[in-house]
């Protein structure tokens, strides 16, 4: 193997920079020459590539966001469209091929790897944290945190003015943010996709509280296939049990940021292994961490297979919050 | 002067504890008893009432919120709950009241001060900065610092994904958060209630920009009555123009927080000087910080007067976002 | 079991407080009575005991420190200090006993639970990690993200001034905090005891880098018996190879902050095993954290036994800087 | 005038990067061609000049540091170096300079203008705000922030160890950064250049402190010629009054960081008043604001007259730590 490249693809999150610059050191301390592939697989399929040396990747590890563009490819879900992107590999003469995203840059790259002969390594890079496979993905950490700083500011707010705030946070079909980020924030009480929410429950722990005098409390809730489903809550808590809200609705400054610690290393980690994998002349896994360890798993899997809340985790939130 | 009582009122602001501190040691400093008012004139109706000395006010220079609580209140707005307020002061022999607030808490006190011999002197403490008399108020540099830091963060993915992205920000009927943040954090737009916003102007400037191929932008905007204005202009703007923006409203963890330097030695300054206000036998004034040094307007200018942006920043924001 | 106690002793970390609230609330949520022994095993020993609640640990989960308080006890390391420590625990009826520290406080556990029959439980609070039987300690992670904070304003400095830096960071014995945060500062070397310093290698690799134009580097240094040894290590690259150095010692900014995300789950987490270890008639047991699941390890075990820097990070950190 | 030239001197300062692109961008508003001159009077000297475009200035708003780079010239400091340097201006056709710097910049800036026909204007870029001609430097404020931010996380350490702190901020020759952030971080004490420090009167009121039962204080400490003198400071209290203290030098961390609000719009507002004061034919100048509005100061004034400390700080700062 003399050459690969590496695209970010999906939404963006902390860290890819970190995973960009290790894979690159990597690469080139395995005397492989890297690409770096611009706006993901759309800038794959308009041959946007660009090489990648030790000075391109100085000075990255602390940046959010990604050096290399990212975007949401709807050409390359059609056949057509990973024909052109084959060939794009092809000329650019790219052996093996790093993807930094989530489930649906999985996807695309479960069929990419199906469809040519090219070596295709994914890593995790996704806030939300909602791929089998690895106990955390990239972004992870560095979005409940600055979750938590939001949690955090808002507590100051609900506890001044003795009132109910819903903290809404990304995930949409997984409650992995707003369960670390609520226990973590002391939050009152969860609303997450695994627990479809009973409004009973809330309800009757709200007012249990406010007969004790307890009128300040923050809710986290995990956003639905839209953001906002906060405000219909809210209503609805007004609506049973008369008790106002306020909505706050933390969105995509959960995106940004510098990453933390953690996720820096956790993708220094993981854009290294990419490259092992790649001379190892692995194709169709994702590296992961599992149990402090890197870890393959096939690409179908990780998001064919649901990963789980950790039970122990739901259990203690329940526990402290109550 | 043997006793004074210092309340927050309104929305809370970061800086209000160390304000409260500042008056308290100012307070003992010269011999007066302090007593702090709970929630506002809604506890100083109910007479929620108690001592403060230097134990008391140790270590909050640095929390947001308000140790003292706040409110909004509606019973103090009539004739009847100011009389039942005016009788709190009497019983609790307290001579000199320090209001820390916004507009509606100055519109309360100016009429406190009409309707009994308690000395009154407020405090600018919100995060709006929409106070006549003073150039600043407390809480509106940790206001825009938190706005900052989230226009940053959004920034990244802002160009990670090459997107058009709407930051709302609070201010409703004014812009100074909207212009200082958006002009600290390099918005490529704003829209303000001092310049209804022209939608020929904004729709103009991106399109020129998206012909030059810069596709990433941010537009900070001053909410309105309610927060989700930029939900409307997002759909404006894609009916105008065909180009898909996402929205983030910054809310309430713009309230929060631990306060900057700046926020800190201005409360400091402040809660100092309206006891020494107190002292000299002022009534009916807020005490504010006007280039540099302690002014002292009369309590009804304080609303009743409207407080300009600054026309130089704005001309700076244009010159430089353009 | 009727009332056990919690005490937090040796250096302060981040999270002792999120750790404390979890113990209370799942102390209560047993049936348990529980009291706080304030100023470690001298408070112990001088009777400072207090009870908690609910309302105690209200809004703590947010706070650096301890609000216990915490000591380092000469008197206790003696037999008689012990002794006096027993009374104490028996005239306050306390049936099981909380310790949050480190290696300092288990040893003085490991003797204390052979000498009484008071269930002893050890949770590893400390920000150093170097604590056998857990993965990472409570505070780790906040101190290894304050570390990185200060790594990253040291870049910039570093890069406007093309200089050398040497950031000493805590850790006495152990490279756990130098290690992670210089991997995740992206730092061009590595001083830490498991690694006793060659001066020849770091200075071979200064010059190279040197010879290459590339003059501003950082390197963390983990810290000698005393703050100060990078001192002596500037002066000694400057006599050796001529290059100045500037030296920024980390010191107890360290050790305070409010925790992070991680710092308060794994806080949380372990208050609560610590209760339940206590309910099942464990002693001389701590509880840590092992693959994402609770661990009991023998107080003696954490530190008798030398907890291993992972080998592969610290390859990770030379295929990175290099 | 047709092309001017832009560099930044001395110790580098949060916001340089913000009035660097607001100088660009006013230059180029006014069809100036501007040209970034590279690591301060040394660049000049060796040639070492780019030009700067609208792109090479995106997305800098944020960044600590100088994009530029940043050096202190000995050569500079000659007359022959000056003469190569302005060989340097007039062979670049650069017809007026902007110098982002503190004192030591302004003196070259000084003799510099007196020596060639090249318009001179001085921006006051430093974090020690210890420029005359202007209420605040670039890089001050955050400057100030970074070190409260410090002294809040020492005073979780302080107060769970009972334990008196002394915390060394930047700051030779004045007091500026060690009287802001010590009055914000409440600080017990304060030793100055301004207020050579008693040593009495310290000892007096830590004793004082003491016997009362608070044993847990921060003294902020203003380094002297070179950093550490706070060890000695240590050492005589130890020696008059038996109290042992922690030392915490905050060193080169106050001078990076992403620059906070006030700092950019201070930034962007000078950098934009330089190319205006160029346009209209000033020289020898430097722009600053005073009471909000830009001031122009003659260059040798503002490293010859003496900037004094704010005498109502100091006596609020004596008044609220006492």
């Amino acid at each position: 193997m003399k050459k690969i490249g590496i695209l970010t693809s999906g939404g963006d999150a902390p860290g890819m920079n970190a995973c960009i610059r290790a894979a690159v050191r990597a690469a080139l301390a395995n005397n492989l020459e890297i690409l770096g592939i611009q706006w993901g697989f759309d800038g794959l399929i308009r041959r946007e590539i660009m090489p990648l040396n030790r000075r391109a990747v100085a000075n990255i590890i602390y940046l959010g966001g990604t050096i290399l563009g990212t975007a949401r490819s709807a050409e390359f879900m059609t056949s057509k469209g990973r024909q052109k992107a084959i060939k794009s590999l092809k000329e650019a003469e790219i052996e093996g091929l790093i993807l930094i995203g989530g489930d649906g840059t999985f996807r695309g790259g479960t069929q990419l790897a199906e469809e040519c002969d090219v070596g295709i390594i994914g890593v995790p890079g996704t806030i939300d944290n909602d791929v089998y496979g690895t106990d955390y993905t990239i972004g992870f950490d560095t979005a409940i945190n600055t979750a938590l700083e939001a949690i955090d500011r808002i507590r100051d707010t609900a506890i001044a003015f003795n009132r109910l705030f819903l903290v809404e946070v990304m995930g949409r079909h997984s409650g992995f943010i707003a369960l670390e980020s609520g226990l973590a924030g002391g939050a009152e009480d969860l609303l997450i996709p695994e627990a479809p929410h009973s409004m009973d429950e809330l309800c009757r722990h709200l007012t249990k509280n406010f007969k004790q005098g307890k009128r300040s409390a923050i809710v986290v809730v995990a956003e639905a296939e839209q953001p906002g489903r906060s405000f219909r809550i809210a209503q609805e808590i007004k609506d049973r049990i008369g008790i106002e809200s306020r909505v706050c609705i933390l969105g995509h400054i959960q995106r940004g940021g510098t990453p933390t610690a953690r996720d820096r290393i956790l993708a220094s980690k993981l854009g290294a292994a990419a490259v092992t994998a790649l001379l190892n002349g692995k194709s169709g896994y994702m590296v992961g961490e599992i149990n402090g360890n890197v870890a393959y798993t096939p690409l179908r899997d990780t998001w064919e297979k649901k990963k789980e809340l950790h039970p122990e985790l739901r259990e203690l939130a329940k526990l402290l919050s109550d």
